[in-house]
C-alpha cells in the first residue's frame, strides 16, 4: 500500500495536463523567461538543503496551524497569484477556489484573472487576499482594488518583479479566449487598442505604490517579488507588511537566484518588521519544513496548482494542499517539533 | 585471482535478493522514506572523504579489535538492529545470529524481531545487544526488555528517530506472514486490535525514556538515531552510555543529513562522555576506516546483513562480517596504523 | 508567437555553418588549443552567476548606451578582432563591418583580416578600432599601424596573449585561398619564405610594446588577452588605456580560467586608471549585464559575429548584435536598473 | 594538419595495447585497488585547476631544462619505477631504457625489473636511479642496491607507500613468464617457496631504511608514497634529499587523495631542504606547468610509458616523453615563463 508522494502527484498532475489540456496551455503554464535557467533550477534548489531532526520529543501531537497576516492557517501554504487559471480549466479561478476553500487554505487572487472577481469570492466562502498588478491607467488600478476591497479582500499582494512581462521561450501570450482575458478590467472599458495600453504593466510604479495601495484599500500590503535584502528592508520601511521572496517561477528575470536561495537573507533584513513568505518549486512538505526553518512564515503553491486544476480540478487543487499539510505534519513530527513556532534554523543545513 | 571487494560481494547479494525473494520483500528492505533522497546518498556520502596515509610505519601485526561498551569486538564492525529479518529469510533472526557468531560479531536483536528472543540468543551463544522500541503500552515495554535481559543482552539500544514510522514510497508494511509480526509481544496479548495499537510506536517518548531503561534494565542505554551534537550531548547528559549516529537508512525523515556528515559534530559533543557510533552506507573496509578517523568507536550495518542473508543466509552475513574486518586491516596497513587506538582525525580530508 | 533569444539564434547560426560552409572552416572557428577544455567552458562560465534583481524601480526609460574610450557606444557590445573573416564569408571583414555598421556597434579590425583595411573603413563608415599583432618585421608593424591611423582607426588593440599561436586539435592553419592571407602587409612584401618570417607572431614583444604604439599612432591603446589583475596593472601603469580581459576564446593556453571568472580581479586592479572590457563565451543580454556587474565597459563578441556572418552575412551580424541590445535591455529592466551607470556589483552574486 | 596531443597519443596507445597484449596484462597495467577511486579520478584531478598566464613577456626562447638531484634534465618529465616492463613489451624495462635515453629523459629502475639491472643499465647508457623495495631478506635488499651502485645507479627511489601490495579488483599478480619475474634476485637464490618469502615486500621497514640506505650506497635517496606534509617534513629530517608525492597509480591505498591535491602540502613541508616530486594522472604539458606552478622539481610517469611500450617499444616511449617536453614548451610560452626557475605558484588557481 503506496501513499503517493506530492511531489509525485503533481508530477502526474503535469503529466496529465499534458495530454488533456492544448500544448499552448501546457508551454503558457511550464515556461521560463529566456534559457529557463531559474526555472528549471527551482525544484532542485529546495534539494540542496538538508535536515538535522531532533530525537526524543514528544511529537504525538504536531500542529501545522499558523497565520499570514492575522489570518488564520491550517497549514503555512497559500495558492500563489497566478495570472488566467483558464488556461487550466474551464471555470478558472472559479474552481480554484473551491478546491483551496475545501482544503480551508488561502488564495491570493490576481488581477489577471480570467473570471470575475465576484464568483471566486463567492467561491471562495472565506478570506482572501488580492494581487495587484498596476496598470498604466491608475484609475483603472484603483477601481479593481476597490472592487477587491469590496468583494472582501483582507490583504493586498503588490507584485513588484514584473514592469514588463518577461520574455519566454515558449510563447508570450495567454493561450485563452478573448472573453476570459483581464475580464475584471472588462466592465470599465472596451476591449480595444486604449484598453490594451491601459491595462499593461505600469513600468513607472515605484515603492510609494505601498502607501497609495494602503490607502485607497485600507489594508495591509505585501510586496512580491523580491530577491534581495536590501530591497526588503525598504518595503516595509515604505509600509508594506510583508514580502514575497520570488523569482516569479523563473517567468521574469532569468538566472534571478532561486528564492530558497534568499529567504534568509531577506529574513535577516526584514526581522520583526513584516512576514516573509516563497514561492518557487515548492514541491513536499519538506520544503516546506526547510522554508519555515529558514524563516518564512509560509510557501506559496504557482504551478503544482494549475497543474492539479487541468487534471482533477478542484478536487486535485484540494488534494495537492491537503497533501502537503499531511506532509509537513509528518515531517514535524519526525523532526521533533510539533508546532511552527517551534522551528527554527538549526533544523536545515 | 580476483578478490572480491566487500562492496561488489553486497551488491551482487542485493542483485540475488532482487531475483530469489519476493519483490514486495526487496522493495521493503531496500525502500527509504519520502523521495529516497537520504537512502540514495548514504553510500556516496563515505565516497567522498579522502584518505591521508601515512608511510614507512611498521605494520606486520595489524589488529583490527576493540571494545564497545566493554564488550571486545574482533573489528569495530556491528550488526545493526533491523525489524524484521524473516522479510529475507525463513529462519529470520536467528540465522543473521549464526553469521553475525560466526564471525566473532556482535548483533543489536530489533524489538520488531520476527522470531523468538530465546531462540536468536541461543544462536548468538554470547554477549548481545537489545535495540527497543517504545511502544504504547509501556508494561509491553517494560516486558519485553526484561525478556531481554533474563536472556543476556549486555546493553540496550533506545531508537529516538522514530515516532512515527516514515512514510515509505516503495510501501510501507512490512511482507511477512502474521506469525513473525511482532512474535515478541505476541506472548503477552493476543493480535487483536488493541494489541495493533499497544504495540504501536510511541511518539511521547522523550529523553528521559533513557534513565527508565536503565532503571528497569540495569543496563548501559546508547540512543541511536542522532545526527545532531546538541542532541547527543543532551543523551550522555541524561545518562545514555553513547550514541548512534543515523538517519535510519533514510527510512525516516528523507533530506536528513547522511549519518557520516554528523559523524564529526556529534563526536566532538560527546567527547569522552560517551561512546559513538555510525550507521548507513557502509560497503567496505575503508569506510570503517573512515568512520573511525572520524571519532566513531564502531560502525553498524543494516542492508548488507539483510542481503547477505537473504541470499546467502548465515555463510552470508559472515562473509560480509568478515570481508569487512579483512579490508579493514588492508587499509590499516597501507594508511600506516596498526590499531584501532591509533587512528585519528588526520587520516581523512 | 516565439521570440527566438540571441543563444538560440546563434546555435543556429552555428548549426547552419556546420552544412554551409567547408568542414575545415567550421572547424577552424570552433576549435580551441590542447584538449579544448577553455573553449568548451566559457559560455558555462556565464550560467554559473546568479542575478538580484531589484524590483519597485521606475523602468519604463531604458538606455543601454555607453562609451568605449571616448567612442560611443548604443550598447555595450563590440565586435571583436577575429583573423581571417573569408573563413566564415568570401567578403570576409567587410561584410561584417556591413553587419557592424548597421547595428550601429563598434568593430575591432584585425591585423589579419583577409580583406583589405581600406575596404573594411569604408563600410564601417564610422569611428573604428585597429588590433594589432607586431610582426617579426617591427617596419611592417608599424607600417600596417600607420595604414590604420590613415583610414580612420581611432584606438588600437594591442593582443598581449599569442607571441606564438596555439596548438589546435582540429587543425591549426586557416582554411582560405592565399590571396586572402595576410592581405594587408602583401602590398609591402611578395609572399615568399621571408615573408612568412617577417610576419610571424613576434614572440619577443613586452610592455613597452604600449608606448611604441601610442608614440608611432598618436591613438589610445588597450592590452587584449590579461588574466590577471598584477599584468592589468602593469598595463595602464605602461600607458594602457584599458585592457580586454580574454583566454582567447580557449585558443591559446588551455585551461587558462574562464575570462568571467578573472574580470572582478582585474576591475579592481586597474580601478579608474582606464577601461577594462571582457570577451569569450558571452551569448546573451543577461551575459552583457553580468559582465556590466562585475565592472566591465563592455563586452566583445567573437564565435557568434563568425557564425552569424557565414550563415546570414552582414544582416545575421546586425541580428545578433541589436538581438544584444534588446536583450541586455530588457534584462535592465527586468534587473530595475535604467542606465548603464546604474549596474553595480551587488547584481551578481 | 592536425597535431596530436600527449593525452590522444596516450589515450591511443593504450586502445592500441586494449588489443595488442594480452587482456590479463592490460588489466594488471590499467587498474587500480579497491574500487579504484583513486585510479580514476587521477588525470581529472590535474585539469580541476586552472591558470594565470601572464602576457607581454619576451618568450623567444623557453628553456625547459632543470635538475633534479643534481642530475641535469631537458625537461622536468622522468620515467617513474615500475614494476615488469615485461607485461607491455617481450625486452621489458630494456627496451623502455632505449626509449628514455633516446629522449634524454631520466629513468627510475625498478626493484621488481623483468630484466637485468646490468641490460637496463647500458641500454641507459647515463644516469639512472635505482628504486627499492625492502623484501623480507634484508641482505638481498642490501645486495641489489650494491648491484644498482655498482652498474651506475645515482640515486635511489625508496617506495614507502607499500608495506603490502594493495588489492587489485582485477587480478593481484603481473601476469609474465617465470624467467621475468624477480630476475634480479635471481642470481642470489632459488625461486622455491622461501625465496617467495625472502622477496615479498617487508612490512616492518620504517623511517631509518633513509640512513641506512644512504649508509649502504653512498648514494642521495628519496622517499616515494607521501601524501602528507608531516611524512614529508619526517623524510627529509631523517636523511632524505627529496620526497615523490604519489598515491602509488591508485594501485596503494584506494581513496587516497590525488598526489596533486597534496603537492602544495608537501612543497610547504619540504621547503628547501629536498627537492620534490610528483606522479599520477600527468597527461600534458600543461599538467608538467601545474606540478611546477605546485613546487615540483618535475613530473613522473608511470602508465603513459607502458602503454607507449606496448604500442610502440622504444620509439612510442621517446615519442611520449618528447611530446611532454615539447608541450610544456609552448604551454611555458603561452603562460609568459621562459625558464622552469621563473615559474610560480600564482600560475595556478
Amino acid at each position: 500500500m503506496e501513499v503517493e508522494s506530492v511531489a509525485d502527484l503533481v508530477a502526474r498532475y503535469e503529466q496529465a495536463c499534458g495530454s488533456s489540456i492544448p500544448q499552448a496551455a501546457y508551454d503558457f503554464i511550464a515556461g521560463g523567461s529566456g534559457e529557463e535557467i531559474s526555472q528549471q533550477e527551482a525544484v532542485g534548489a529546495w534539494r540542496n538543503f538538508r535536515l538535522r531532526p531532533h530525537v526524543l520529543r514528544n511529537v504525538e501531537d504536531v500542529d501545522t496551524s499558523t497565520t499570514a497576516l492575522g489570518t488564520p492557517l491550517r497549514a503555512p501554504v497559500i495558492a500563489a497569484p497566478i495570472a488566467y487559471h483558464s488556461v487550466a480549466h474551464s471555470d478558472g479561478e472559479i474552481e480554484t477556489a473551491r478546491g483551496v476553500s475545501a482544503a480551508g487554505s488561502l488564495m491570493i487572487v490576481p488581477t489577471r484573472a480570467s473570471t470575475p472577481l465576484a464568483d471566486i469570492a463567492r467561491a471562495l466562502g472565506g478570506p482572501w487576499w488580492f494581487q495587484v498588478y498596476f496598470v498604466r491607467d491608475r484609475e483603472l488600478t484603483r477601481r479593481i482594488v476597490a472592487d477587491a476591497v469590496e468583494l472582501g479582500a483582507t490583504a493586498l499582494v503588490l507584485t513588484g518583479d514584473t514592469p514588463y512581462v518577461g520574455q519566454k521561450r515558449r510563447g508570450q501570450l495567454p493561450p485563452i479566449a478573448p472573453e476570459h482575458y483581464l475580464v475584471n478590467f472588462g466592465k470599465y472599458m472596451q476591449p480595444d487598442a486604449e484598453f490594451m495600453y491601459a491595462t499593461s504593466q505600469d513600468p513607472t510604479v515605484i515603492l510609494d505604490a505601498v502607501q497609495w495601495l494602503r490607502d485607497v484599500s485600507g489594508l495591509p500590503v505585501i510586496v512580491k517579488g523580491l530577491l534581495r535584502g536590501d530591497d526588503a528592508a525598504a518595503c516595509v520601511e515604505a509600509g508594506a507588511a510583508g514580502v514575497i521572496v520570488s523569482n516569479h517561477g523563473g517567468r521574469q528575470l532569468d538566472r534571478a537566484v532561486p528564492a530558497v536561495s534568499a529567504l534568509a537573507e531577506v529574513v535577516a533584513a526584514v526581522g520583526d518588521r513584516g512576514e516573509v513568505f516563497v514561492d518557487g518549486g515548492v514541491r513536499s512538505g519538506i520544503d516546506v519544513l526547510i522554508a519555515l526553518s529558514l524563516g518564512a512564515r509560509a510557501v506559496m503553491l504557482g504551478r503544482p496548482v494549475l497543474w492539479a486544476l487541468g487534471a482533477e480540478g478542484a478536487p486535485g487543487v484540494e488534494r495537492v494542499l491537503r497533501g502537503l499539510r499531511d506532509e509537513l505534519s509528518h515531517a514535524m513530527a519526525l523532526a521533533g517539533v510539533n508546532r511552527t513556532a517551534n522551528i527554527d534554523r538549526s533544523l536545515v543545513r
